[in-house]
């Protein structure tokens, strides 16, 4: 018998387990037949320098697969009825061939949609090696989140974990959370709910989608800020809506232009992405009667409200709906830490069961450990200090480079959305060319982002950045604009 | 001028938050009109009883909300500007009115099949109140899980954490952790695959979510195993499969009844669930041809084959894949703990973009603190410790059931799906009312699982049932057993 095998290399793969393979793929390519012996263990073991166990190992592999039969006292056996076709060697083309010659899967619209909004990796800042002077807008000082904290309840969380942390949890999230951020939505947001409403999910990219999967047939209108943000837009694009942006001015959308023929309205009432308005309480309540009257949802997100330095924190839409028609969301990856992917969704009582049931489809619920870390966290005061504590550091931050603006470019820079969250939007007179501008402060050593992918058409004239000042301490937000400056020219 | 306003009691909110939502309602209700002077703080605050700053503060917050003007030196107004109808008191029904007469949202046809299907309570046992013997399948030793090393990991990453692990994330999950479950599976599982195919999901439901919308359209043809797992079924159901269910036997789904129609085939071949049948090698091959020949996508869902009892551990049906037509997904949710939600998927090349961004625009990327500590729990060797460990626990306590069933039953018991995993499938010939029998059973103080959900049409005669020996100690399954045959008398 011509025994070919190639044991194939790997010192991380036990011996028995190549040899097995080996033996699979020559039965694949036919060079061993349906019926045929195999050698003796004892041979094979001396033909390729294997201990018998590793051969007997291997065999019985094999035969556990169905590859070969042993016959009590006659010997180890190929498989006599494996499918004819398993034995053409060309059937089958030789590894690593990647493709057969079938046609690829067939994607779903979906997947279609998806795949011409180019995201993930357009979208965001989130690929971009970070500059010296990283003027990132979105994410807050990792630098001053209060680990200490976090580690000393998650070390008391893991030493005595009761056994529901441990299991599958509740779809909505873990009780005690839901009662603390229900709690902490009242009092500081104006948002009216209770702590049954409170859906708990990985950040608000995920309260987005499970909005947009249970309110949106393909075709369906969805009327988004204009400029807006485009996470929302492209989930709501993914689903098969038919995207109407609106205009927004100082007052945030214009709730006029907004189409009655649409079933959703996306709104950042509190700090318009990316310009930073703030929506009137007259477009507050003129949106509510629109949604009232056709019978649209609208979906309140949150997302960085609460850093407000100008007057008092604004309540929420959300509080003011009467008629049940507003879904708020909120984040804590602008609050806490991105990396945590905690987030959450308040959803009038009609629409509770089908988001939720949604969210137990996605992913079941979101992971426990974390949950139970964050609600001692709320509980015991961190949260809400950490929170005033920031809106000192970024109130301060937003102060020096408004005044660096100022200083370096006078008229020149035009600023808005300054009265709140973690970035201001800027645009600058007599840049002809924002990308080489771009471009050009990079290489000096500093990251900005134009504000132009958040339009649904033309950008306004000039170059429009997103400065945001949370990762950037005030000594480097006078130096990153002095460079600018120079850049500028 | 008439005051009337009701301060809301409520110990947690300052007064002056009280004192705006007050006057706001009395905006909104009509009772001050647009252009009416409000009366003087000092006035207003002897009125009530509240200091001067509080009034000060709530007219503040009033101002920046729109709904009050201050004229300076003369007086703070309800803004002139706000529409019409806010105050038309009829307009707006007073609290706490749910819902205006309006028709409550439309939801999708998406939604609209996911409540049709009764998901999350009815689907799974994670709503029952554990019984003294509770015989669940699915969920592993909670009390064996290594708290210990894990804890230790957590403290270490959480001590000093690169600032990597704390903003966003890469939507495919930490390379480190990739590179680990790569091996991992080479190694155990005989998938092919490079850390560039492993993508990091939230369990491996939301593996199934994320396949099914990058790859199903409404109508599609999805062929499913009969019996098999609800979830799955539910996930092709929501996004408008028709589903086909496929029957199984002892070599699992039979690939001869697969339509040629299929665009999906969901298996679980190492553990056919809840049968437990291992798919034959000749299964495995025929499979594969049906796809390479119709263009089918296979879906693996390979969620308990760690535990296998009898013969070696079988490779997975992704490494015979040639032709990229499989979907490889795995959870951690039965080897370590279903809390933590971390699973994984590997797709074929030509379905990684769409799966990815599809991660993306469903929650950007997975919680990184727990990826990381993950990481270094395989790397360090305590995963696979811990796969072997309860490899023997498992075995044990499979045979004391065993052993016990034969005891008390004898043969009007039937048993299968011995081979591997934490369950077997028992059938009880005699039982009349599974129902019955399962509530009986349950005053009695033992909680067993009826099979018949899982099937497609009508279950077999008898009662059948999931009995899960992995949260049940060996005393505890000779007991709980001995109860069960005195309640089938």
């Amino acid at each position: 018998m011509d025994i070919i095998i190639d044991l194939p290399e790997d010192p991380n793969r036990p011996a028995y387990q190549r040899l097995a393979e080996a033996i699979r793929e020559s039965i694949l390519a036919g060079r061993f037949r349906p019926g045929e012996r195999l050698p003796p263990t004892r041979v094979l073991a001396t033909n390729l320098s294997l201990a018998r166990n590793t051969v007997l190992e291997a065999y019985e592999q094999l035969i556990a697969e169905g590859y070969l039969a042993a016959r009590h006292g006659s010997g180890t056996y190929v498989a006599p009825d494996l499918p004819d076709r398993a034995f053409r060697a060309e059937s089958i083309p030789s590894r690593p061939a990647s493709q057969l010659e079938g046609q690829p899967p067939r994607l779903s619209d979906f997947a279609h949609r998806l795949l011409a909004d180019g995201i993930p990796t357009t979208i965001d800042q989130e690929t971009q090696t970070p500059s010296n002077f990283e003027f990132r807008y979105g994410t807050p000082s990792l630098d001053e989140f209060p680990l200490d904290a976090w580690r000393t309840l998650t070390k008391r969380v893991l030493d005595y974990p009761p056994t529901e942390l441990l299991g599958y949890g509740p779809t909505e999230g873990l009780p005690q959370l839901r009662q603390a951020l229900a709690r902490y939505l009242q009092r500081s947001r104006g948002v009216r709910c209770d702590a049954g409403q409170v859906l708990i999910v990985n950040g608000s990219q995920q309260a987005l989608d499970v909005a947009a999967r249970v309110l949106v047939n393909p075709g369906d209108v969805v009327a988004t800020e204009d400029p807006g943000y485009r996470g929302a837009r492209a989930v709501f694009h993914a689903v098969g809506a038919r995207i109407v942006p609106v205009p927004c001015d100082s007052e945030g959308i214009r709730v006029s232009c907004i189409r009655e023929s649409a079933r959703i309205i996306y709104v950042t009432p509190s700090h318009q992405f990316p310009t930073g308005a703030v929506m009137s309480a007259a477009r507050r309540l003129e949106l509510l009667a629109l949604a009232n009257r056709t019978g649209a949802v609208i979906i309140e997100d949150d997302y960085d409200s609460e850093f407000r330095y100008e007057g008092r924190p604004l309540a929420a839409l959300q509080g003011l709906d009467e008629g049940g028609r507003v879904i708020y969301m909120g984040t804590l990856s602008k609050v806490l830490l991105p990396a945590l992917r905690l987030g959450y969704l308040v959803a009038p009582p009609a629409l509770q069961p089908s988001i939720t049931a949604a969210k137990w489809l996605t992913d079941r619920h979101v992971a426990l450990l974390y949950q139970a870390v964050l609600a001692h966290f709320i509980d015991e005061g961190h949260f809400e200090r950490h929170l005033r504590r920031m809106r000192k550091v970024y109130e301060t931050r937003r102060a020096t480079m408004l005044a660096a603006f100022a200083e370096h470019f006078g008229d020149r820079a035009t600023i808005t959305g300054t009265e709140s969250g973690m970035h201001i939007l800027v645009n600058i007179a007599g840049v002809a060319d924002a990308d080489r501008f771009i471009e050009e402060a990079r290489r000096n050593g500093v990251g900005i982002y134009s504000a132009a992918p958040y339009y649904a058409g033309e950008p306004p004239p000039g170059a429009s950045f997103l400065m945001g000042y949370s990762s950037v301490n005030e000594d480097g937000i006078r130096r990153g604009i002095g460079i600018l400056a120079r850049v500028a020219g």
